[in-house]
């Protein structure tokens, strides 16, 4: 079969692949083999979009400014595919091959060959988990026949056990959004200078995720302590940002290196300060780190995926 | 030594007593023998007094809805103590004796004699800790030989282990108030209705408090899933607080009865439904607990105390 037989489904000279968060549009048009050629990024996330901007015209902006192709098709993972977002795209259910989560993708009704990667669930009702725009992250980081475990920090930390390239169980920790929310809205927030990224070097951060490690059952009484060191002088207020880092990764690694039976690897999809933490704080528990940039994660997962549904075969 | 002798030492016919937090005013007129004879009770905390209305104005107020004599001596704990209240009633250290709480008080400069009961503090930098309130609610539910672990369940936890008589260690941990912020302002206020108290026997309460207890190096996870189950429609959201509730307490209790090696009993300062989940709770993991009520328990140390400094010899 070739293009010119089923335009519809044979190999394009481009496609356009997008990873639309709740917050953030990125865009790369992508050549037949992969490579990025272009890219477009903006704030038009999903919840912009849902609030009245709508998806079409913020896809066809940023088509417009990648330079894309009349007829180039469109991939999208991310919150877009969200039951509140554009079209939903339901999730797939653990376990699952990610090299076939193109097939789980939904069509958009337009003009245009426009599809939304699917989230994956765990639908075990003691274990109920959800992702959305991490499996497309992973797809990108993995061989087919990987095996072994991901993390992925963030808003909502992941941790992912992939066995011959399946998706067989995954965790979330809602470390980052915990920070954010103690930092802000608890009396904690005396405590919590509003402060730059934490250096992975900072001794208050390694002090925290010491002690979550040592105590990784403690959480809520370390955090009280965070204050009470505080308020009896022995720490300082510009150091409580970094301890409450180092407490809430902590108590996360804690629970997924000892829920995987103390893994000797672990790939790690991070980007900036918050990866590096993450990096210094698993190679400290004695774990060979492989880090692979979040955005590349993400871009070559769309690729991957794109070549599957429109390349050549 | 009479009255007649030293009126600012000797035996009074009555004193007042007074529990004076952050957001209320709790004040009884108590006879020579710890009787309480007239109560006024009143929103104005210590956040009201020091934002304003003054301390000594509020406690006027109030000393003449009590019908308190015009020399009645008036002893006084909580935040009205700290550093941001009316004087700063100094923390004592542990180990410290409970029946020598009163030689730790502080006077307040004014014709009558007012004083504040110093609050403790734990000061090793490892595990430091405070409380102010708490220590008079201890005086008045133990005997002066009591060995035992007391709950004081709240915005901030307190659990106190108690030898002889003595604080001799103590956690605070920040179930309450975690709840309250999870509540409103993280993620999970999709997945938490506000109602009423959580009932002790809610199936969604025990299915939390199940979980933490079961594993309970996982919280900032199960919270996480508390809101991928209703995604996936495992359940409603009505039960979201009772299990958020459960998560916490769980994790609270697990590492609380984890340190201070499965104890037997417990004495719990408690009230209304939150002292009823404690108490189903901690009888569910098999200890016995006998509950004293919050507010007689600090009626009954600061009687206690002011006897001590005022009573008859």
């Amino acid at each position: 079969m070739t293009p010119a037989e089923n335009p519809s489904r044979g190999a394009r000279d481009a496609f356009v692949v997008v990873d639309w968060g709740t917050s953030s549009f990125r865009g790369w048009l992508i050549s037949a083999d992969g490579t990025a050629l272009a890219e477009s990024r903006g704030s038009e996330g999903m919840l912009h979009c849902a609030g009245g901007a709508g998806f079409a015209p913020v896809l066809g902006d940023h088509l417009a400014r990648l330079g894309a192709p009349e007829r180039a098709p469109v991939l999208i993972c991310g919150m877009a595919g969200a039951r509140q977002g554009w079209v939903e795209a339901p999730y797939i259910k653990t376990p699952t091959r990610l090299d076939a989560l193109h097939e789980g993708a939904i069509r958009v009704d337009a003009p245009r060959d426009i599809r939304i990667l699917p989230g994956i669930a765990q639908g075990e009702a003691d274990r109920p988990d959800v992702m959305r725009g991490e499996e497309t992250q992973l797809l990108g980081v993995t061989e087919s026949d990987f095996t072994g475990l991901v993390c992925i920090p963030g808003t909502h930390s992941k941790w992912i056990r992939i066995e011959d390239g399946r998706v067989v169980e995954f965790s979330t920790y809602m470390t980052g959004e915990l920070f954010s929310v103690i930092a802000q809205h608890s009396i904690l927030a005396h405590a919590v200078e509003p402060t730059g990224p934490t250096p992975a070097d900072s001794p208050a951060f390694r002090a925290g995720l010491g002690a979550a490690l040592k105590a990784p059952t403690a959480l809520t009484a370390s955090l009280f302590r965070l204050r009470a060191a505080q308020l009896l002088g022995f720490e300082q207020r510009a150091d409580g940002a970094a301890r409450l880092s180092g407490l809430l990764i902590g108590t996360e690694l804690a629970d997924a290196i000892g829920r995987h039976g103390s893994p000797r690897s672990v790939r790690l999809i991070g980007a900036g300060a918050l990866g590096r933490l993450y990096e210094m704080a698993l190679a400290a528990r004695g774990l060979d780190v492989t880090t692979i940039d979040a955005e590349q994660a993400s871009r070559r997962g769309l690729a991957k995926a794109a070549i599957r549904i429109w390349g050549a075969t």
